[in-house]
């Protein structure tokens, strides 16, 4: 299919976003909520570091891998290696992300894994790491065969789709369940705070609603680019 | 492009997975949470109102109308009709459930408009009714002209598919919202109506990705189908 814009005209304005969302996060946590420590006393120093490193990690470097697949115009080899590159460090840093949410819950004595937005997390993660060791093995070393290439790139397409979507859908859960704790303990419902929370949530959503337009829209054509047909 | 796979597999299993989902929220708001009413000094009993009507109107007629275009073997005059009906009662259901919504707010004090879950909703609800208006005129009657229906069809699939991942999303948000506020009212966290709320909440993510697949694979061909080639 291909709707008819440039997917460069896509990814563009996901730029804008991705930083936006970045600059938002960085200003909650430092700003509303005191900032990023890694020990500390103050264990929410210590949570701060899950939406940050998510955020940076899991959504905007994660969103650049696949849409740097689409629109930088380089040779598919050069691309693919970026593609590998960048989703390799949005992989790091979710599983560092994840383990900070951790951290935070065993030294505060807050129960673990209850709830939707763990359980979606854990699996989030589970199928990002599948969906690179599959995508390193397959298409990168040792390389399958081109009939298995061929075959499982549109389900790699789609598998990461699903993923990526799941885990900007995620990051508006926890965003909105971290608020909603706030709230119960006296946050103004109405107030600069939860603005920023809400605001967020609603850019990292466009952010990966631009993601994933720039997957359906017309790829950047190279000399060799018309081997990559996926979608 | 299209994914190897026929529609109607996806479909199947959307099937499975939606009854399941309505069939879920019915046992935890009429056999948790005390049923549903329009009525009643018990407040709740109207605020259980809202995920039913959602979950059956936008999420389920909302998704069957989007799947019944890829995967009934009719003519496309027909799946069109069937197109605009289910989405219009998933339309008007939606709105209902939305009216609950607010109804449960001013009755009980609870203040509106606040949450996340309330800001995309109605963005959602607004979106999902341009959607239908547009395609009502443009598709239906009185009928653009056959490059504005060329041009926009590809257009009306992405914002419809947008539309509806959004609202996936939200109704996930919703459930963890609800959870969240029952649970710090006391309801156990790793208690029997807090794993079925987060079941529900997963079942329904994956029947959205069902339909989504589904979009996304190979339609049943009728002989003037190929005329539909949005994507």
């Amino acid at each position: 299919m291909a709707i008819a814009v440039k997917a460069v005209s896509f990814a563009l304005v996901a730029q804008v976003l991705g930083i936006a969302a970045i600059v938002m996060v960085l200003i909650w946590t430092i700003s509303f909520r005191g900032g990023l420590a890694w020990e500390a006393s103050n264990k929410n120093l210590i949570f701060n570091l899950h939406p940050v490193l998510i955020l940076i990690g899991l959504i905007v470097l994660g969103g650049e891998g696949i849409m740097t697949y689409k629109v930088l115009p380089l040779r598919k080899e050069a691309k693919k290696l970026i593609h590998l590159v960048l989703n390799a460090i949005a992989l790091i840093l979710g599983v560092i992300g994840i383990y900070a949410a951790f951290k935070y819950h065993n030294e505060s004595n807050i129960p673990n894994l209850y709830s939707l937005h763990s359980w979606l997390g854990i699996g989030i993660i589970v199928l990002f790491g599948i969906q690179w060791i599959y995508g390193f093995l397959v298409f990168f070393y040792p390389g399958g065969t081109s009939e298995i290439r061929r075959e499982s790139l549109p389900w790699h397409v789609l598998l990461g789709m699903f993923v990526y979507i799941l885990a900007i859908a995620n990051a508006a859960l926890g965003l909105l369940e971290k608020l909603t704790f706030l709230e119960n303990g006296g946050l103004g419902k109405y107030g600069a705070e939860a603005f920023l929370v809400n605001f967020t949530a609603i850019i990292t959503v466009l952010f990966g609603a631009f993601v994933i337009f720039t997957v359906l829209s017309e790829p950047v054509t190279v000399e060799d680019d018309y081997s990559y047909s996926a979608i």
